[in-house]
């Protein structure tokens, strides 16, 4: 059989976790918690469960879930999704994406990225048989370019990918870099769909500028956000869409034919769980800490140069003071011979740039972090 | 925005079972049980997140419930698949089939299918750019016509979906319809996708014939299963494919980007469950009694015509001697004023052939069953 997908291998996520567990290293690579999350959230499935909450929910999500949702945007955000309307839960962010695409995308369809990207966006794109068309995030800062945004857009564009706070990279969009996006569209009919897994991890003075606060993108934009990272339950594959009524009606025709619903128990309990916002609220310092303990124990023990994390769970560092391999073969022996799994940049590039640096996940415990500390210094 | 999909709106299930909800009928219409699963399933799970498996599972499924499918195949079906390379678990059997059509559909292909059918298959065929060649069943009896189907197959024919026990007519295939199916695609490059969800529900003296029985389907089939259907957990959306390595490479591309990976508790939850054969040996019985429950019931107190309902949890029936109605009028009426939901046959045509039969779901209590048959006796 020959492949509709020629460029895609198994996803990079995979290969590093695999080899990790195979040679007993400390993984760093792959996004995910390896510390509980709150006990209280499992009661809350168990009780759902128990409560006979185990057939199909409503399409859409069950209306609890959905107006929690619709009350932290407001309140974080101070925009109004109209739960009934606008808001859908999706089986984990990577649906979600997928699921807009194929709603909107149509054969011929230009969609811009900016790279380095997750590695789902391009793949999504194909299927629908749209265009991608690539624009780097300025190299060494990983801000966004509006000129060359701007250069890259054409008649034929039909959306755009935007991720903040930035996976790898860790950069945070500025409020001053969301008005010029809002700028550059207002003109046009072009979509967003913005990947705001990590909204609640941002650090420093930064701040989420969700495209919720900004009405001229709020109008033409899918949000995309995850329960998995929030509440440190990746494996449970929950997450939600936010958009203006025209845009979710086209979007919940795809979902009802991609997953129709979502695990219904979860949804009880994290409608359950939302109801205090301490969880989420809370959640900047508790990575603030972490990321403050990794970035000094790296700057301590390690050559690397390490670029600034502003959001996210993930830090930076540029290698080429320590290694003169690739990318892409420092992970690999990065893992194999001092027992630190991490994830190349190249890996987020069509192309696979390769600029020295490599990305590490910190959503692990303190002990973790400061094993993994211990083996770096041997570099 | 105009829409991708014109000739979509709001799922048939979805509709029904809101009005019933609105109406407070029995909800005889979308699928899914109204009784408890075995509270082991769920003790399963809540030990599942107490031991802490609540973040990514490896992407193709956890290795024990792959393993513990593979199992179940070759002892029921007699073919042994890879568990490896050739199970992976889905998000529910939707999500399987629109993953198998985006992997292996590409623009212009045909793709056959069998109606009356599910209405996912169309539109995830057309959101792939694929062609749909619909060709009916035959009616009255629901059995395939191979005369037909051979003459709707041309050389960009890419794939049929078959689809045994029958959703919505409750037939199942037989043996020589299963090898009329492999003599007819043995010639050409045909790739079967087969909705087998209902594979624990045949009645009297029908056995399934999955595909996994017959070599020359099995080498070019990808087989849906939902474990929603055979443990009455229809809202934890956990299903699994089974297909040859080099078709479940081409899966497992869009799978990795479409959910990624599926409810890790629930899956090891499943896991531990699947190790005990009996749920699924014992289900034909249990479901043999509640059809003819309501089997009897329907002849003795209502003039509706019965059709054999041989496996799946539906009986149909002809509305013909009881009401002028169309099916879906009627279904809406029956809603509203006798308080029972069905589900209209023309739901499942791209043209809304109406042949004077409606669906009814006997997954349900023996009372909902007895409840409803009282209110039908009004008609
Ligand atoms: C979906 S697997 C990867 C998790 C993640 O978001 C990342 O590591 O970038
Ligand atoms: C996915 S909702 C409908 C359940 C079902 O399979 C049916 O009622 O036909």
């Amino acid at each position: 059989i020959t492949t509709k997908l020629p460029a895609v291998g198994t996803t990079i996520f995979t290969v590093m976790s695999a080899l990790a567990a195979e040679k007993n290293a400390v993984n760093l690579g792959q996004g995910f918690p390896d510390f509980h999350c709150d006990p209280k959230l499992l009661e809350d499935v168990t009780a759902a469960m128990a409560a006979g909450h185990n057939q199909y929910p409503p399409m859409p999500g069950i209306p609890a879930l959905r107006d929690a949702i619709a009350a932290k945007i407001s309140a974080l955000y101070g925009h109004s999704y109209n739960a009934g309307t606008e808001i859908t839960v999706t089986a984990g962010a990577t649906q979600a994406i997928i699921t807009a695409i194929l709603a909107i995308v149509r054969p011929g369809d230009e969609v811009i990225v900016l790279e380095p990207c997750y590695d789902s966006y391009v793949p999504n794109i194909d299927l629908a048989g749209g265009s991608v068309v690539r624009v780097p995030l300025v190299p060494g800062t990983f801000r966004p370019d509006f000129d060359k945004i701007a250069a890259a857009m054409s008649p034929r564009t039909r959306a755009i990918i935007i991720n903040t706070p930035h996976n790898p990279s860790a950069t945070v969009w500025t409020e001053a870099e969301m008005r010029k996006l809002e700028e550059l569209l207002a003109p046009t009919d072009v979509f967003v769909i913005a990947d705001e897994v990590y909204e609640h991890m941002v650090f420093d003075d930064a701040r989420h500028e969700s495209v919720a606060r900004f009405p001229g993108l709020a109008a033409r934009s899918f949000i995309v956000s995850s329960f998995g990272k929030t509440y440190h339950v990746t494996g449970w594959k929950v997450g939600y869409v936010a958009a203006p009524a025209p845009l979710m009606a086209e979007f919940r025709k795809v979902h009802q034919f991609n997953v129709f619903t979502v695990n219904t128990p979860m949804q009880h309990a994290l409608a359950q769980y939302m109801a205090e916002p301490k969880p989420y609220l809370e959640l900047p310092a508790f990575y603030q800490r972490k990321r403050d303990l990794f970035a000094a124990g790296l700057a301590e023990k390690t050559r690397f140069k390490l670029l600034r994390s502003e959001g996210s769970y993930f830090q930076c560092v540029d290698i080429s003071a320590v290694s003169d391999l690739s990318e892409a073969d420092f992970c690999l022996w990065l893992t194999r011979e001092i027992g630190v799994a991490a994830i190349p940049l190249s890996a987020f590039y069509g192309n696979g740039f390769d600029q020295r640096v490599v990305r590490f996940c910190f959503a692990k415990k303190d002990e973790t972090l400061v094993a993994a500390l211990d083996r770096l210094a041997k570099l």
